[in-house]
């Protein structure tokens, strides 16, 4: 038994966390469910065959492929079954055996993503935007419901993932100013800072949701890089939105964080303050969620911070923007994705400037003020071999890190680099 | 033996047809993999499990519940298993048993659709929606590539459906002319004549196909009505798209025409002539299919005909399609479907007004000109109890209905009538 599980102080995995995801190893390339405590993931399959879960439905549902099964459990069952896991290794009942160190495996997506869907609901992007994009200003709808388009559920990739810098059709500006469609490699590839959440209890085709139930429908966070293609998306987006400038890969990070484990860090939403009546619920005031996020850019071996933001600055909360996704009948699977679109802040540094933008396009003004780096060197947009790390934590009122959601990681490679 | 399988001259299922579908009976509900000739749906399963065929893939595939694994096998595979249905059906020697009638069956999806894609691609349907659309004109990018958004898988339903009017967010215009948002029942309620197409031969996702190799990738056609709520949609779009406003049904034919059906019906687009270089193809004189569409609303027990079209006056063909949708990388999974946007012509009837009108949107001008009704009434946009009924079939030169697609049939209820 692994009596002393240590978890060292700057583990996101903590007690108070118990995340769920799904891993492999090199010597059972199965894929299984998981916890992650520390530096290790736990083998939840491996302990529902021992029969450490009393519920039947909990031992079927963690010996899948997975968690599918598992999120489509009832809210309450999904608590018990994480208290009974926080209790045993509290209680020194893991066997070493179902231990397995994180180094060592590779991790999965955590559930089959039957649909994705990606928001829009920082008014701070939204704004910070507005000057880049031909005669846009804020939309007008934007104040009144969440902002949302289909994304593909194809390409979502769990972290860490390979990249190809994607083909595809875009402007060609000549020298004399002329705009020539042309295709080929994208010259402006970015990043976007986004938290991810996961369907649990789904919502038949046909019928709706009521916002006061939709902590029910989800199963829990992650992080989530929706790589974009900036050249392709001014190419093709109007009228109908993104597509290709989207779907050549989205990042999300592999451990589910419960809304049991972010219970103690909800809180109100920054901007909002009377929403359509489908959208106003109950609990509003604690309707979404202080949790801290920053991205990190790694080029030639260094690390540098390129920005920090905050999920609660959502105009938008993650419980509309389901309400409303469900609200015209389309229905919800237990495993969609949803991601809560670039969370900026209007933050500043030190030195006065805006230091919470979730965006290359934003941060370095599409490229025109590229952002100077720690020991040279500057950044407009990313270059093949640039990784970026997203990374969220939950604090306590000392300040001290209660739990995090581990690395979002992904690498941007040349177009015909192996991935695989 | 089935030896005189008659089929009457009006059936769209004749020997020169042999589509593919999933029926269920009352007696046994388990989806099985059929092909329908004249009034009967003809068991595959059955046919397989007896060893009617030689290649083992085939059976295998044949006896699933979904089309997924037929769809999957090489296009050749494919081919001599319908060739060696026609012998079958042609020699009189299908067993009586494997037959039923079609009015007796309930047909199913005929595959599971992982993702749904609706492209835009009708440049007749561009310009009639242009001076509806406030401040919009022929999107710059229309003439480069074929424009597509992703749709929502979950809401795909299989002919005949009832969809319920959708609840949504839109703009109510009040007496003194100001614009509220409002959350509440569709009031302009549309159908669209589309074509669909199912994704045979997958695209790895970070990888491309080439548009000369398309007809590997796609299993065949379909009918396909995008039901569009043209409230939400003019709320939602800008800048992201439609999303809810297409999301609450999309009703496909249940019978999947094959390449090889179609074969003798290959055309040239209308319009196109200089493609970028990755869509441009060997063939691509004959790369489009001539398929006559039709349009039918039944209203209070009476059918009215509302327009007509044809498949290959789309700007870009659905190799075409295919092809740009992979270009960035994406993947393509078997089963995916792709609508083809909405297919308007410019052609006129006997009075001179147009006749080839996709949408009521365009054949009413947003119901500003409803079409009057034989027998009286008018429609501007759909009501509920109305039946929308798309039918497409393919001539020979003189003028004989060679095979038919059947119905793709939906009726719109209100929006708590029961749908089940």
């Amino acid at each position: 038994m692994a009596s002393l599980l240590h978890v060292s102080e700057d583990s996101p995995f903590t007690i108070d966390n118990i995340p769920f995801g799904v891993f492999s190893t090199k010597d059972d390339p199965t894929p299984r469910c998981a916890t992650a405590i520390g530096e290790f993931a736990l083998d939840l399959r491996a302990l529902s065959k021992a029969g450490f879960f009393s519920d039947v439905s909990v031992t079927d549902a963690l010996s899948q492929t997975s968690l599918n099964a598992f999120a489509a459990l009832e809210a309450k069952t999904r608590t018990a079954a994480r208290e009974h896991i926080i209790s045993a290794i509290n209680g020194g009942k893991i066997p070493e055996t179902s231990l397995h160190r994180l180094a060592d495996v590779k991790m999965r997506l955590p559930v089959d993503i039957p649909e994705y869907t990606d928001f829009f609901c920082s008014l701070e992007h939204c704004k910070n935007c507005a000057p880049m994009m031909k005669g846009a200003e804020i939309p007008e709808n934007f104040f009144h419901a969440p902002s949302a388009y289909n994304g593909r559920a194809s390409s979502v990739l769990p972290s860490p993932s390979l990249v190809r810098r994607p083909r595809g059709v875009y402007w060609k500006t000549e020298p004399d100013g002329t705009r020539v469609p042309t295709y080929g490699a994208e010259q402006h590839l970015d990043f976007e800072l986004e938290v991810g959440y996961i369907v649990s209890k789904p919502v038949p085709y046909g019928e709706t949701m009521k916002v006061d139930d939709a902590p029910d429908h989800i199963f829990g966070f992650v992080l989530l890089n929706d790589w974009s293609s900036r050249d392709l998306q001014v190419f093709e987006m109007p009228p109908l939105g993104p597509f290709n400038s989207k779907s050549f890969g989205t990042t999300i990070s592999p451990w589910v964080i419960t809304l049991d484990a972010l219970e103690a860090f909800r809180t109100a939403p920054k901007h909002q303050t009377n929403p359509l009546k489908h959208l106003r619920y109950g609990d509003f005031a604690q309707g979404t969620f202080d949790v801290k996020l920053a991205v990190h850019l790694e080029r030639g071996g260094k690390r540098h911070p390129l920005s920090t933001s905050n999920l609660k600055y959502l105009y938008w909360t993650p419980y509309q923007q389901i309400t409303h996704h469900a609200s015209a009948n389309c229905g919800l699977r237990t495993g969609d994705l949803m991601g809560t679109g670039t969370v900026s802040g209007d933050g500043v540094d030190e030195r006065g400037n805006k230091c919470e933008l979730g965006c290359l396009f934003e941060a370095t003004l599409h490229a025109t003020k590229p952002i100077a780096l720690e020991g040279g060197g500057q950044v407009g947009y990313l270059e093949d071999g640039d990784s970026i790390i997203l990374s969220a934590w939950c604090e306590d009122s000392s300040g001290r890190k209660v739990l995090g959601f581990g690395e979002c990681r992904g690498m941007i490679v040349a177009p015909d680099a192996p991935i695989r």
